[in-house]
């Protein structure tokens, strides 16, 4: 039994909730079982606007698009809220080997790198594959481009984690290939699988020289890879590439309104942008439809809480969760209220459950609730990361949650021109918002609430 | 008991055949188990000289090296044969949707497509899933730009018979929409599964007026079909392709000369060149790989047959079959002398078996031979098509035989940029090897040979 927090309430234990809520369950999981509602959503999003990146008139339209669906579906409150962005645009962008023999490679510039000097650059190719084999071959790096070869891992539970032990290489490439005076940075495609298409994603500069960074394809990178070991390779990079004035945008909101302490919140959210590739279905088109889709199917059924839950969908999550950051700052003096937050950002595939990153107590309570959703076979509770854009509700000790779908085939298709809608199944869609609809409500309608988190431990790796 | 040809010779049953090259068959097997130095011949034909497209100046570089090889491996009579091939050059390429909203699509001109008019052409899209919809549309399609949007069939046994049920729509796609006054043709690629990526291929104009021809990704097709079924769909398609003069080439020769009967010949075969997207690793470097390891091998193990066998390394096949095309011309002559052609051009998947395209008695024949490749697991025999470079060789009655690596994953990357080295498994790779060395060793050491083919039914689908 598990302490509760600053709410002098009767405890509950989460047996009695299941009890009680079983029913509403059992109906969701009715009204949400073909998924074609929610389809028809990312459907909608993905053929009328394409890819959404930040600073692109698409992302604009379909924000616009995202609040009249909010209104036409009867939800309370819906808004826009403004957010100051970062534009980054990608030019002209190219890759070849042009010593020993030409050859065009499959290559796509990382969000935020500066791009290359006119003309590009060329630059012979040094391979390291890890950190370890960076920090080695250090002072021999002066001059050169350093390709990151580092390939996918599949010793770990699942492709989450994978993604999660390479993200560096991404991220950070870049800067720690200059501190050894390397001129540029390509890092092999964050992908469990490949067939020819670089998977781009956001980088950071550290403190140190900036240098120009990107993705080539898993196959190029280990066709350099290969070639570098027979001999001397000469690439020639060119990144029209850079960072350009702030814009601003909005997050969309949209509320079923609590009937009894409308003031106590649990939001639920996702993201609307997507990197310029493909067409954001599953990152995250499909998050937005679970959204929309479990606030409209609670509408439905009448299946109005206690408390209000809040749809947000986030603007620029990609440039590193701004609209997260700006959610958590515009609404600083209502985050003391926020029950849980809850997030979807790892695709369509079938819901296997939820990631928690609250007081263990609240950890050990979902363990019990999540009960509810074993006709869903949605039953992990995995204690970590919960999303990048509720991440900025932690230091207010706010529970997070991420509803964790089956990532097996996400980082097929990530961030890369594979990712497009025919790659969603409406079924496990379905299964997606019913899990997320049924948790949100029975957190945002059961008598209790968690407590809120003890200070945050050093952040996750996402 | 099956009736042999022409030869005055004891009949033998595959039988008594299978216990005399029992022995040889596990020395091959084991000679080729970890497919090591076949791979290493795939790596350095794709490493080393990457795409091999008709006319490119990487094919050349290839032509001297398979030729070079065969010299080291000692083999006899390593030979250039001359010939003539068209070329067909690939230049600038987009297609983007104009209306409703820009769009820009991934797209690959089709081999032998005539170009677009200086700055592209523009048109409504039309899309039809079959012919039969083309033919009922006919009248609408004037001035219009068809996609034929074919899903690849999954009710059929295997992959390569699927790409036999949905290639007329690249080949003659053109030409039968040119027939109702469209002015360009789009294809849905043909392949198995896709992450974004093109395939291209040959096309052939039939009579009519000629118009450009290309294909789009998987996605792009059915996103456009998506498109067209919400409202009108307008599309700017630029292909600056189109045919160029005749060029010399070459087919590579070399022969494990005959111990008994060198003048009776067993090919065995695979083509050098490949289109000018990715790298040609599975299409069709694995076979030239096994067919310059499988003589190696048999070499090697001191297993000089009683007829000799030859290599031959097409050129030019993805053009039409040029090569083989030239080498039934060239050896006109010596076809009566011709006991047997292999040929392996479906990748370096595990092997299955033989597709063979022979008289009915050499095929029962092969159904008791191929016991002998049972460790191997490649127990399959296969009444059909046997390959592309060979088919030149069946007005003669030449029996043709095709190695049937398991296609499963061969339409994944055919013709695409995804067709590179590391989608290769040597273990596979040494196994085909194993397959191809055994069956042309013992087709060209045993004493009887199979009967000249009867004249042929029509024309097989590949």
């Amino acid at each position: 039994m598990w302490a509760l927090g600053c709410h002098r309430q009767a405890p509950a234990t989460a047996d009695s909730d299941i009890a009680t809520y079983h029913q509403a369950a059992a109906r969701i999981a009715e009204a949400t079982r073909t998924g074609r509602a929610a389809h028809r959503r990312v459907a909608d999003l993905t053929d009328l606007f394409g890819p959404r990146m930040t600073g692109s008139p698409a992302l604009e339209r379909a924000i616009v698009w995202a609040h009249d669906a909010f209104v036409a579906d009867g939800q309370e409150n819906a808004t826009l809220d403004p957010v100051r962005v970062p534009i980054w645009q990608r030019g002209k962008e190219s890759a070849d080997i042009v010593k020993p023999a030409l050859r065009r490679l499959a290559v796509l510039g990382l969000g935020g790198s500066v791009g290359t000097p006119p003309g590009g650059l060329t630059a012979e190719v040094a391979v390291v594959s890890s950190f370890d084999e960076l920090k080695k071959a250090g002072p021999g790096l002066r001059g050169k481009i350093v390709l990151f070869d580092r390939p996918w891992p599949t010793d770990v539970p699942n492709a989450a984690a994978a993604y999660g032990q390479t993200i560096d290489y991404r991220t950070e490439g870049a800067t720690r290939a200059a501190a050894y005076g390397a001129v540029a940075a390509l890092v092999r495609s964050l992908a469990s699988t490949s067939l020819g298409a670089p998977h781009t994603g956001q980088m950071h500069y550290g403190p140190g020289p900036q240098i120009p960074t990107a993705a080539l394809s898993v196959e190029d990178a280990e066709l350099v890879a290969r070639l570098v070991a027979r001999g001397p390779v000469t690439l020639n990079l060119v990144l029209e590439d850079g960072p350009r004035p702030e814009a601003p945008s909005f997050n969309v909101l949209a509320e079923l309104r609590g009937r009894e302490r409308p003031e106590e919140i649990v939001v639920i959210g996702a993201h609307l942008d997507s990197w310029d590739v493909g067409e954001g279905a599953q990152d995250d088109g499909a998050g937005v439809a679970i959204v929309m889709e479990s606030l409209a199917t609670l509408r439905r059924l009448g299946l109005r809480p206690r408390r209000t839950i809040r749809a947000v969908l986030y603007t620029s999550e990609e440039e590193g969760a701004q609209g997260g950051k700006a959610y958590a700052q515009a609404h600083a003096a209502e985050l003391g209220r926020h029950v849980a937050a809850f997030e979807t950002d790892v695709g369509a595939g079938t819901p296997l459950g939820f990631r928690i990153d609250a007081a263990p107590a609240a950890v050990a309570d979902l363990r019990g609730l999540i009960a509810l959703l074993a006709p869903l076979g949605a039953t992990l509770v995995d204690a970590g990361f919960a999303g990048a854009d509720i991440s900025g509700l932690r230091p207010a000790g706010v529970p997070l949650l991420g509803l964790f779908a089956d990532p097996a085939h996400y980082f097929d298709v990530h961030h890369s021109v594979a990712d497009t809608l025919e790659k969603i199944d409406p079924a496990a869609l379905g299964r997606d918002v019913a899990a997320m609809a049924t948790m949100a409500y029975v957190v945002a309608d059961r008598p209790t609430r968690w407590p809120v988190s003890p200070p945050p431990p050093p952040e996750h790796k996402p």
